[in-house]
């Protein structure tokens, strides 16, 4: 899982129909992870809002872990931060 | 899953027979979301056409998602981005 | 999945059983796409030679998609590309 | 798998039901297996502790391989490394 | 899947019950594929010795491959190389 801030949302109106009813967020991992990261997008699994820093799961781990295991999901907010440490040095309160 | 442009198509005749009737669109990731990032190659599962804007899940999301549990696809074209915002100071509308 | 060049083969005698009779091909991905990655070792499951411009698919995509589901094979090569438009200024024909 | 030294923890209060009970360690993958790579969130497989140098296992095998097989999980500690040789010169003892 | 070099391997005494009796190799891959890739750990699949040139399987074929579908096992040595080409300008005999 990496560690990231939501910073944004996607509307798609025309999309897979195992995808209707998921809010699509635009995420971007914290820049203390390594700069070449590029913002993915996720489901939100947990009521994340814009500014949050959040836990993401990637790969078949966001479809499955959170009963999605037929859409086409890839990555999923399954976390809301509250603190932690070690994020090279970001200490988030 | 990511957001790109879909910039060309490619035409393969002899090729694995789970992916006769698939259509093989070229994406470009958003530039906004890293300059390293590698055009790829996915199933339209939507209907999008050059020059649209859309979401791109990949890995076995992308199979089993659009009901190709069987075919070997790796990234799928799975909706049609209307608006965004958050894509790395790329406001899209 | 990602659009390459067969560029070479490898021999392995003493391999994984599951691999027996599989040809292992050195994909090469274009150029245009992206200058860091690296050549990959694919099955091919289309009959592919040397010099091909192929459509790869990688993870559980070329296990499954190539019926080869119980094999350590994580890449393969699907497709030849016939052409191709939009792989970062590069018209395939 | 890669190995890196776990450098703290996340806390997590609103999260996915099937992650409760989960410990999130930070872990740096060591500098000598190349410096472009993040800092990663895993599940602690095996009661590590910050400053351990640890194996960690990504993808379905840490969901699957830690029991977690429903869980949003793309990482677990699998080891306690106590010594290695050929980690990019570095002597781990 | 890559062609790499065991350069060492690790111990890991406390692990996850799955991995007991596995022998965890370093396989650098191959420089001329890639300048960026790191040192990764794989299981032993064919006996592999340091200093031999080896082809390893990634993700979910690895564990499934391999015959340890339980276990948290992301990479695996699948093959001895005894020749290639078209590994880069590197031919190897």
């Amino acid at each position: 899982m990496f560690v990231g801030k939501v910073v944004g949302s996607i509307v798609s109106t025309r999309k897979n129909e195992n995808l209707i009813g998921s809010k699509f967020m635009v995420v971007e991992p914290l820049a203390e992870l390594g700069g070449t990261s590029a913002n993915i997008v996720a489901i939100d699994n947990v009521g994340a809002g814009i500014g949050e820093v959040v836990l993401v799961a990637t790969g078949s781990a966001a479809r499955i872990g959170c009963n999605m295991a037929d859409a086409p999901v890839d990555a999923a907010i399954v976390g809301i931060v509250d603190s932690g440490i070690g994020l090279n040095n970001h200490e988030h309160n």
